[in-house]
């Protein structure tokens, strides 16, 4: 079976097709193991977004090999959910690194030229929210998106989002960022027709339920046409978004 | 112990206090049993509202007892939840009771003269709210409370709802009515002075659970001030309202 | 777009209440009421979207009249929720109204012209999904996008998916339908590199959860950059992806 | 107030985009940004209620100068939330601050005189229920009410609620504090005909997950006319109170 | 085998452990198929209570059988959730048989004596909690209790429990019935001394689910010494309480 | 109203039924405060079972002196949930207090003489289960009853339990004990004709959601005549339990 | 790629492990299409069981369709889920179709000779759990396996299971169907050396949620080595014994 | 009884089928009580698996205790759960100790011949996996069956699956280990004819809930056949995986 698969990768290579069939090749033989971590080079072929460190769970060690790996495929590296001690760890690690504290990234490095991508705006409910807002704004303009920050826009004084209507009318694809009841993705799926990416965040008490009634609060709005991602995810909110703004800045692929 | 309460009753006829020592006596002696239905004539002393009539659960039968008795002595008589079946048996069994439809609410007689209220504005979100929304008019306005309707300021269109904003604005209370996702009590929330009583509706699917995403939306929400009853809950909110209304009609009690 | 909002805006300048008047009014004055529901001819102006009658909790005749408001403005309509009985009662009604009784989806007249939209993909996992799949599909060519649809490959079965997988990149958006543990969504979300929309479904049973776990799983799904609708929320996708596909047929707006 | 906001929409009127910027433009003009936290200057012309700080997510730092600049335009500034880590910490920022240690409350300078408003009583069911309470109690306070407080009246022995019943009926507005099943909330709504909100708390364990069953049985009381906020929420049934207490006291304003 | 067990019951006639002993028998020896369904006539020897039949998934032809083989060796027979259909077929298929409409409870001959047993006072909430109170009742009485029947003394009208207390005490064994919020318990267990089983029940709507919060609420409760039952579980109820009743009948057993 | 309720105490020293009356009258009068705890001695004349201290959420100060003042009036008391920082805080607060290290219980003094009360088993499912189990086993004691203490006899090796069949049968009021999947309560249910408490316990993991699904299995048993208290208590299964074993000690109260 | 897959497929034809291989194959070229049902033939290459009709959700004419399409090729085909209106209507369009009512069960034909298994038992707590064990039992005959039932050994009577050890311990593999607390699968894990698989029936009511605590309580068992299946899942339970019976009856496959 | 039990074991002895009689006989005469640790050295002739020490909630201590009196009797003993601080102190009481670190086992002596076992495939979805995969390897293979492990083939990279999916095959029984949406259990139930137990994490954030998502997809898995355990439950896995891997091992025994 190696072998057919060899043949075909063989044959792929002379393609014009050759990304799209790469993309299935199996990951094991261009995969690295960095310690107990694999890391996926190959992604970024199949995908189009390369593989995103995801902190939590990963000791500094671990982050900083993952880190090291990427960069030096890739040129640039990124990591989230780096909270205070691991990014402490890791500037001892690596001296080079860049820490982006309020967002709990790091990176490393300098990203890879990538497709152009339209403008996202990042629009933010409140200071609570931040952090997530931010990691959907630093993960964006890794991949080569320009993003517009707007923030502290909750829907409790209706009059700061309209105040900033037009700033984000302004750009091809929206990331609305909220905890509590979110209802800012509501109020703004009214108001716009761009592509909306809806990212609950755990903020708040009580009824809240970490962020669950905000999650079922964007699915159940009112407002058609308002896509959401898990709880405090903004990275993936971020590789949704840049997906959908790639589109806006290149031409529909020949059948 | 008749004796002691009917002295106690007799005694407070002629004093200040009255109604406050009375509304601590017991029920028992002055309930009246309509085959299995309590009627509570002395709930009105006790809590400033009477008995209204909770249709589900009871047959025609026992809800036009229930009124019958109900109006005979106070004038007139309400009863909540009266869907379209029972609706027809009551119109047999009472020829001049009077359904709204709208509201599954049918009134016997005509209410009772009570303590001034102030304005009530009724808001609602959508069109499936409206029988919610309707039966807590209807009620305020069986308390005594002139109300305000406004309907279909959902805040998928939040310029519907900043529309009707001197509209809502001149109501000293308001009740705020929605389901789904519920936004509309945060934005109103934050552009009012008044109390807001807000009413979670069970309009929505998947994941709004039956309005439990909406009651929670409100009770998360951004905008402090607000307060919440149960689902569909609309003679609750209304009874709360009234409350609250009657206080800007009459004076601060001296202590 | 914006010229009519500016002319409106001008004529309210003369007007002591201007400002809350102002950019509020378009919607008052364009909304019509049929009957008790609202319509909201203004809607795509704002959103890009026309309202569509969500069938579910309104009467055959409500159904009708808000298709007929609709379809004399902008030339056709759509419906959703319109189950067996409902459809039968339209015909009766509107004897020349089409229903897709699949997709349980009643339509009336022609579509108008809409901007032009890239080509989405409509996947889905099982027979069971199909009425959710179509209601997608239709509403997408509604809306003027060209649908490729895909069905019965559920991951239970990889490898028709795989067998299917170039059909699917020929796509610029893809919509996701699957109900059970939706796996569907996961697996093609590795594979492609275009925006994702996940439509949880109800189909299930016991721990399914009516389509909660379908959406959680959706939502926790270990391949970044997949957005997700409501359970069974096949208008919601349709709408999302449309707005997406549209960036791919036309450039970037200047600023 | 209406003549600021009309001079304010009247120099808007000059300007090109006037409808949007007009009523938008006060929040974003008094708006003053002090670190990452905004501050509100305007929000109670807008609701009645000047921000409050939420003390929960936010550093010393950050709450010692949202209540510098607060006070400094108001006189007086509020912060909920303080844990003793962060009392201490402002202790030294701002060696005046005032610490409620009970109450996680720090309060720096004076109140603003505010709207007359009649009397609240603070009613609470248990000793661990004291902190909630007391939040409650001193926001009240700080805008401008008459509180009483009446503790340790939880119907496991009803006849300390009863003892107390007369000194609750002379307050013009009821705040019920209560944890475990809440069942405070139903009796004393049975006993009362002033507006009572409901407070839960999250005291309890096993089945009492946190508040939600507090919660759901203070939203599910038999007696009418109760209304709830989220667990915890001391400071938000003070603001509603508030607004209910301010009506006793001052006449409806003519429409 | 039969013979077996025989000589070992005759054998246990004058042995003071007998039933002790009788009770660690299998079963299947002793069990008679009735159709589909097993009759457990040795239950009662081991649990102190006779096999009842539980009405709900069985046929009319089912419980008839099954109540036919219950009273032939035990004198009489007992069925619950017998609902109106069911009842009807009954009457049939067993023309003498007793139906007990609200509690949905057949009986056929006349129960057997048993042993002694203090009193129970069933205490019910509301109306809607009678059919669930009435089938507590009725089982304990066909156990051998005496039941006193207190109702409608929900504590949104607390004085009508007081009022009722000396009733209440003068049973040795109290049963509280109560939906919604259920806070009767609670207020209840603070005031008397004797063994209270609560019974939750699933009448309310929206946030009670359908008696879950009823059920949290009562094992939450603020008053130590309550036990519980599942929702709507009358006859558990009056299982538990019966064999608590018959202990104040009888004298300790020696060790 | 102080007057009567004087008069009615003075006649009730007198009277033979004087316990039954006290146990109404007001706590404020006999309660005193210790602090911020609220110490009620009168509750033992009402409900049978004096206040015990509920460790958790109290400092050792609060519980020292709590147990300080309880013990002064009654000779003994007793504290609950008191961990081991809180046990040596109270050793050195109270050198004389005796700690029981497995079930978090102090005690201080000796307990008063109480009414005789029939033996109580507590049955243990597993190790872990043995911190609430030796709790209920403490506060039956405490409470004056005689216990058994059956451990480790989880149904995962039900021969076990039979082993221990005769022992626990010898008892006349059965508590058991059982966390993650609970079925000891089941099992035990079908073998016993004696009150049965069940506690459930948060043992376990994962899909035990900290007791829940044990506390609900319980709730579910198939075995008739089981009641359940909340998760982990075994303080309110001993004073439910104690009031059973009350009556197996004494003769009905005449009426 | 079909090219390539053709190739592969040749070359598998003359291969020992063409089985394995076949089952690698895409579906799209086999399936064939029943109205909008797909019958997957291959599906028994590849998993070792034919394709069932899942009857719920599909109309008797499709579930006759899919049912002739199998049995066309491989002798006998089965459908679950048929209830008793669709097993009237399939014997209208397939009078020699077999019904098992109580398993709401239609067969078609004779099933196809299978591997050998060994012989499972379907034990069974109640009479109300007999559906799901006896589609658990069908199919596994179905699928040519040996089948002992056992029935009404629910541990409410734990001696009933007892006496039935013997006659469980000669099979194989073991079922335990079981709802309400399901406590059977726990007393049962500890009793046997064999696989256990646990099937959670819908049987219960309140707290039992619909099988939700029953399958949660034999997932949390405290007896190792039981596995789960959905709710009511009894062809699934059998699918899964029918794979370990193959196991037993076949020499281990060399490597 | 203790007679006729010894009479039994007596007789036992020389029968072939002492092992199975031998299970029935009752723990409390073999258990050895460690401290407050039960040991039950005859589990294994019971349920064919000797007791393994679940360390969590018991002190370094008790795990010693508990691994040292398994192992003088049996050679070889195991704990899970054996967190670092844990794994530190028994270094230090037990210098032999051998601490497998990832998947938090400890490990004392050589395990016992066991029965033969065939082979076991432990697959894993991703790298925050792999100490519960290890666990459940590190246990079969103490079990004694031959174990294979597959790390890191999640769905989000279909192809690293197929990759493996001959290595896989090999194999008699799969675990598939997985958290977050776990789709690896439904890809891979279509893909073998083996017995499949699936083993969801508490991997994931947000929405996942802790695992509960996973367990549920993998219940609610579309591929039929797949039995599931606890979250993080490794340890039963592998019970349930090496009682099947036994059967493929040994002929059926004879009835």
């Amino acid at each position: 079976m190696l072998e057919v698969l060899d043949q075909v990768r063989a044959g792929a290579v002379s393609s014009a097709e050759a990304a799209g069939l790469l993309a299935d090749l199996p990951y094991a033989e261009i995969a690295h193991a960095v310690g107990t971590t694999m890391i996926d080079h190959h992604r970024e072929l199949r995908t189009g977004v390369p593989e995103l460190v995801f902190g939590a769970g990963k000791t500094p060690e671990q982050i900083a090999a993952a880190l090291r790996e990427l960069a030096r495929r890739a040129g640039g590296a990124l990591a989230t959910r780096v909270d205070p001690d691991k990014a402490a760890a890791l500037r001892v690690l690596i001296p080079e690194i860049v820490i982006h504290e309020l967002a709990r990234i790091a990176v490393l490095g300098v990203p890879a030229a990538r497709p152009p991508a339209a403008s996202i705006a990042v629009v933010c409910a409140g200071t609570s929210d931040l952090p997530v807002a931010e990691e959907a704004a630093l993960v964006a303009e890794f991949l080569g998106a320009t993003v517009v920050r707007i923030s502290d826009v909750g829907v409790a004084g209706v009059h700061r989002l309209l105040a900033r209507l037009d700033a984000i009318r302004e750009a091809t694809i929206v990331i609305a960022v909220a905890g509590m009841e979110a209802a800012l993705a509501s109020v703004l799926g009214g108001l716009i027709d761009r592509p909306l990416v809806a990212v609950p965040t755990s903020v708040g008490y009580g009824v809240s339920l970490d962020g669950l009634v905000a999650l079922a609060a964007m699915l159940a709005s009112c407002a058609l046409g308002i896509t959401v991602v898990n709880i405090d995810n903004g990275v993936g909110a971020a590789v949704a978004a840049v997906r959908m703004a790639r589109l806006a800045a290149r031409p529909e692929p020949a059948p």
